[in-house]
């Protein structure tokens, strides 16, 4: 197969205003023709670079901001400079940056250093990096890349347009959909953490047979673990995105478009709906289910079933505005215990009072 | 060294009922003669395949197993189909499971692109995969597999029928036993944390000179950290189960058949007896003993020793049964602090009526 | 380039016990000629080995310590043996420990498996282990060791004297300063977690185009996550020492000689100050202000910005003195809800007496 560099020889992109304002949906103010080479934030944007305002609290940094262009709200579009103006800026800016965004470095074709085993289907367009592994039988789809020291095993199927980055593991049989983007470190296809108890208390093995199913458009960070189903499969469907130190067990379903957050656990045979928010550290209980549009708050614990649309918070959960109120008190129950003590002692005196009487 | 294939060749397991019968300690009702050529859930088994019923709650789905036998406590053995009576249903099917179990190709022998350095001695059967790393020195016991990416640093030794799995590092010095099992992205042997302050604050490394030692029949999960110690060893003995992204310091030791459950942290030089159940994110701090058959529920925080058989929760710690009310009440916490203030003004108010009169 | 073994020739140090006393400044008690060849714990040093007793609590221990000469306060300069005396006996030991401790072995050179990319510059003395990989445009600097299996993206600059561990991934153009501590498993420079929301509820990527910067001597523990900026860069100030499996998002900057514990979680955009304490599995939100010298309890959850000094615990956090008090009611909360409810019958009581009267 041969080496092809795809970055060397093409300059990075830059577009004209009128073709960024069309490819965001966006309405110009100044002139069409000005050339943009990049994006940067509002303190670090370089004068051939597009930058942006999402908010009236950042209209401070604007007078010194050297881009050549700023995407605003319609809020906004009264500044003296040259604007693109967008009713959602923070997604316009989203959807500029990624016109911009050239990946990480990788020719297409197979490295002479990456293992390929036997019965490999490579798409077109596919790179697969040095020291990379792709056990037998695995099908990568087109363009996907496979960067250095990923590990694919055998019959692993990964769809278009992936990002496998290097120090991936995805074990035996597992599916990645499209588009999806796995990051270093992260573990696909772990045996779940499954065991009978024999007659003297010793753990026995139950073998997990299933796999690990990842449709498309997901993201997952990086050193997340991912457990294969004992049967079946463990399911992470279209477009959600999971952050780092993650933990989904073994036969987990989590829903589309769901957002989890750094170091959440969710254990065994749980399932989350679409639209779910789950913060930093929350830990969800093994065999629940977490409703459609369930947001829950950092660090909380999750010990039963959800209703779709709840907003939860503390461990065990609660409300979420029973939580804020709650956890105000917290702070002054020494002060509770206290007043409760005095007021005893002045009942006690009054009950003296009155029955002495 | 010569590659083999050692699944190739071989046809997925089958037996015969009696076989399975005999090997699982079961009873047979039904034609001993039935051949079974694999194990699935119960909405998933096939008709050549075995299935279970560990609980009444899943009869519902019996009608439409298609499996050719169902694993059954005696309670449910009036059911009208070939059957294998079991005490303990779930512990055989675990064994049942085993004797199907296919362990992800490997072949026996060292892969070319393997890194093997001097002196290594590998015992009978050993497979190391593509792009392994066998530092000199290590020696591996017979029938082990380290998968393709593992690494194992200087003088490293593992023992008989192990799996280590893809991407696990395991540094210079440490010890495994036999029929150890580690997943993928786990660290074995990393620095302990540990520094001393100097004159000015800042944190000056001790080097952590001991070992981790794994005993026999330990599991592993992934991305897992065990450091080594400052001095002497980290020892996690006999039959322990680890789950995913579990955090063990340096000089802590996990006694026997205990299970530690996906993101625990354990502080350094804390002795875990056995048969202790530790679930997901709880923390333990440093220096202290928890006694054997301890119990600890999710995201719980110990802080203090704990003696043998205690069933604890919550962050502080306490008995879970204190837990559980303690955890129904504070939700009502604002509703309490009303009730008080109420009542506060309630014994004024008397208060005035007496001292009037 | 010739590999040459930086340790096979040379035999493990030994001092003469004048030599440490001047390295370490600390006061010998005995033969200022003894040779010492090692450092072990109380229990494990051998004859000629040095030991430590840092506190009076290792006292009974002492009489059946083999060690030559020990490392003692002055308050246990009475003790009848060869001695090093020092205000800092622990301080001293970590020193005496840096003096004997041999790295884990990797030869000067670049192993013939290893991956280098065009352009790479390699300072002197660097070691560039088997299966290593290092891509392009990469600058080393002199005798810092790349660990076998470890991977550099391009553009990556690494200073001297670095131990980048076996496994440890560093994505494109991230930059670590002298004298820095990778552990295994780690990995610096994956995409920050920042989407927009499109009209439907789904998540828009915004590229992470910024960078991870490690100053000199901080150390990172192993499978932790240091997410690149969105732009910018994301920035471990010297000093600063991370244990394992933690998690530091985009944008975050901690200051120097500031410690976080295992499973610690800091979210994107938070600054942290410098000689602040994080204690093991502490989330802190995004968007905030630690201040210098800050110290947060084990599990805390940090919701907001907090100042100097600052001693705090619990979720959410408090001043950690009133979550001790807190915490110390926490369990007896249900005997407070009786003994409320209790007390008002009591009232209701008192009342009615007063009324009917």
């Amino acid at each position: 197969m041969v080496m092809t560099t795809n970055q060397d020889q093409s300059s990075p992109p830059s577009f004209l205003l009128e073709e960024l304002a069309k490819l965001m949906g966006a309405r110009i103010k100044g002139d069409p023709g000005i050339r943009i080479c990049g994006l940067g934030s509002i303190e670090d944007a370089q004068a051939d670079q597009l930058s942006f305002v999402s908010d009236k609290r950042y209209l401070p940094l604007v007078s010194q901001c050297k881009a050549a262009v700023l995407i605003v709200p319609p809020a906004l579009e009264h500044l003296d400079r040259p604007l693109l103006i967008s009713a959602q800026p923070y997604l316009a800016m989203a959807r500029a940056a990624q016109l911009f965004w050239e990946p990480p470095y990788l020719p297409v074709g197979v490295a002479a250093t990456a293992f390929i085993g036997e019965g490999v289907h490579l798409g077109g367009g596919v790179s697969v990096g040095p020291l990379a592994h792709v056990e037998r039988h695995c099908r990568i789809g087109q363009r996907t890349r496979v960067y250095g020291g990923a590990y694919l095993g055998c019959n692993v199927v990964v769809g278009d347009h992936c990002f496998i980055y290097p120090g991936v593991t995805i074990l035996d049989r597992c599916s990645i959909g499209n588009r999806v983007i796995i990051h270093s470190g992260t573990v696909v296809g772990s045996d779940g953490f499954g065991f009978a108890q024999d007659e003297n208390g010793r753990h026995v093995k139950i073998p997990q047979t299933g796999i690990v199913q990842i449709d498309d458009d997901v993201e997952i960070g990086a050193n997340c673990t991912i457990d294969r189903a004992a049967f079946g499969r463990t399911w992470i469907q279209r477009g959600t995105k999971i952050d780092n130190l993650v933990q989904i067990a073994h036969n987990v379903v989590i829903g589309e478009d769901s957002i989890l957050i750094a170091q959440v656990g969710v254990s065994g045979s749980t399932r989350v709906g679409k639209h779910v928010i789950l913060a930093g550290q929350v830990g969800v209980v093994g065999h629940i289910d977490i409703g459609d549009g369930v947001r829950v708050g950092a660090q909380s614990g999750v010990g039963r079933s959800l209703k779709a649309g709840e907003d939860m918070s503390g461990s065990p959960v609660m409300p979420h505005k029973d939580w804020l109120k709650m956890s105000a008190i917290l702070r002054h129950l020494p002060q509770l215990r206290e007043e409760l003590r005095q007021l005893k002692m002045k009942v006690q005196e009054l009950d003296q009072v009155v029955h002495e009487e």
